[in-house]
């Protein structure tokens, strides 16, 4: 089950609702990030059983660079509701397709460094849920005292590499995000979760009963020629909550598989200059030409057929995607929403 | 003759070699320099008595843009020889289709605010070199100690607006600058100049006898169909030398008219953001949607369908084309023609 339906505003206008993050090809690889994600899983379990959970929006784009995906692999929300709804939908047409299914949910816009490491921990994880009627968490052993992610702690270690969750953290300021890193007790929530189906709906039945109590209602419609009909008309009564927050952080069967297959959510621009080969003065360029001149600690995401010259530039992000172009202090980067709805709301749709 | 033959460097990649600066339309008027200057001349003289002397590789582009000039007034030098060598060929050009003819030279890529004082002053010159063997240059009263340009030396006031010139200078420092703005006898040198056909023979052939022997050779096939292959076979064998430096700073029979048109020569990116319409921190923007965010004294040119944010930039040049997109100081911009031969030699002819 692979999460495909965010807008990736916060690399705007390099991603753009028109096409988010998840849609780039953010390192020139020639994949964009959804589809090195289906690459990997397609490694991992049949490719038929993969299913992509977005928006209505987006799913010819999906079609176009996931050809080899059958439509009935493709859940489309009309609308946006965070993760829990999204991923009570995925969970009921899997019920539907295999009642005793375990299922990954992964987010479809990560890097991940080290497959193998990765491929190992899901067929390990795979293993364990269809055991142990659990949820596993995928936690990633942290390298610094990053402020950007949340954190899981956990209580010991149980001998296979998977320990009992005590506690979801939101993210930390720097001080604390220091002493989690010399506690070692925290891992960095990587949101990718692991369970088996029926595991999954119990949870939901204890913790968000007001999610699943609609999907109950048309539990025959899934898998059936009427499914998109019911669902785009539940839908807009589910509410607005994320599976971390309406299930995970409430149960009392979750664990972590701590892992270190080497791994970024790229949920900010800083992330992204760390994880990114860097010049002599600490230049980060994505995917395009460019040509530093006095300028140092800069994250530059241009398309590739684009050629840069910045000169007496520091610590800035300069971000392009056709119509628009971004110039910004890295440091101010979580200002970036605010001003792509500045932008809507004085230049219209056509920029955001 | 309406001099378009520069490559428009110092505005790349705003302008490129193969658009150069007077082919782009920098304020978003709709016309591009050398359009508005045609319009502007096309008021003073008979259209069909002006003539373009441009590059060969810039025919085409000349033709797209002033659709209604006559193949023969459209003059085309095989390569760049500077000014000299092309006014002497426009010059032997015209002097076949009249013996008698008053001559304007004007740049192509200039910026004239007054047009009503502009064509006086143009009307007056004219008349003014029908009835004396002078050149006559157009010197613009400074209005602030600029080291941008040239500047003329007046002797005295004769009258008529029209003075004598004792010398002309090179681009001063800028306490030189201030004390020619508080002489009151130095003015700008606006590249503008009016002679007849005559008039400029003879100081050709006193000054630049070598430019104008060749010329003399095959004098009889100007205005002929033989004209386009004499010259090209003719220019390659030119000095490479400006009539400022070739004839007005050694004939003494150089005037000057004092005018005051507001005029620029756009010749630098710090001389455009004076020029241009700035917001309340300084920041100009020639013809984009902009939003500039705790940003001041920026000048921003990128084509007109762009939307540029800017956060936490000062003092920079964002200028954009097609395939390059350049961010620099603004006191740096003297080093801009460097940058272009940098990417020329690690990127390509692409690129400038």
């Amino acid at each position: 089950m692979i999460m495909s339906g965010g807008v990736g505003s916060r690399f705007w206008p390099f991603s753009k609702e028109g096409k988010p993050k998840q849609f780039l090809d953010f390192f020139g690889t020639g994949r964009s990030l959804l589809q090195s994600t289906y690459d990997r899983f397609s490694k991992i379990v049949p490719p038929e059983n993969i299913y992509i959970v977005t928006n209505d929006a987006y799913a010819e784009m999906t079609q176009q660079q996931l050809p080899e995906l059958g439509k009935s692999q493709l859940l489309l929300e009309p609308l946006r509701r965070n993760t829990a709804p999204a991923i009570a939908f995925a969970t009921y047409r899997i019920h539907a397709v295999d009642p005793d299914a375990n299922i990954i949910v992964a987010p479809s816009d990560h890097l991940i460094l080290r497959e193998d490491l990765f491929s190992a921990d899901m067929r390990n994880g795979l293993a364990f849920v269809e055991k142990n009627p659990v949820l596993l968490t995928l936690g990633i052993r942290p390298s610094r005292p990053e402020t950007g992610y949340g954190y899981i702690q956990v209580e010991g270690d149980n001998g296979e590499g998977i320990e009992k969750v005590k506690a979801f953290t939101e993210k930390p300021d720097l001080e604390l995000a220091k002493k989690f890193l010399e506690s070692g007790e925290f891992m960095w929530n990587s949101g990718i979760f692991l369970w088996n189906v029926n595991t999954i709906l119990n949870a939901f039945r204890s913790y968000l009963p007001d999610v699943v109590q609609k999907f109950d209602e048309g539990k025959e419609y899934f898998n059936t020629p009427r499914e998109k009909q019911f669902v785009d008309e539940t839908f807009p009564f589910c509410p607005n909550i994320s599976i971390d927050y309406g299930i995970l952080e409430k149960a009392d069967n979750v664990y972590v598989n701590i892992s270190d297959f080497g791994w970024s959510d790229l949920g900010t621009w800083g992330a992204l200059h760390e994880i990114s080969e860097r010049d002599e003065n600490n230049n980060a360029n994505l995917n395009c030409k460019a040509l530093f001149i006095e300028s140092s600690d800069n994250v530059v995401a241009m398309s590739d057929d684009k050629l840069v010259v910045i000169q007496g530039l520091d610590d800035c992000i300069v971000a392009e995607s056709d119509n628009v172009l971004l110039i910004c202090k890295k440091n101010e980067e979580q200002r970036i929403k605010q001003f792509v709805t500045d932008v809507k709301f004085r230049f219209g749709d056509e920029y955001v």
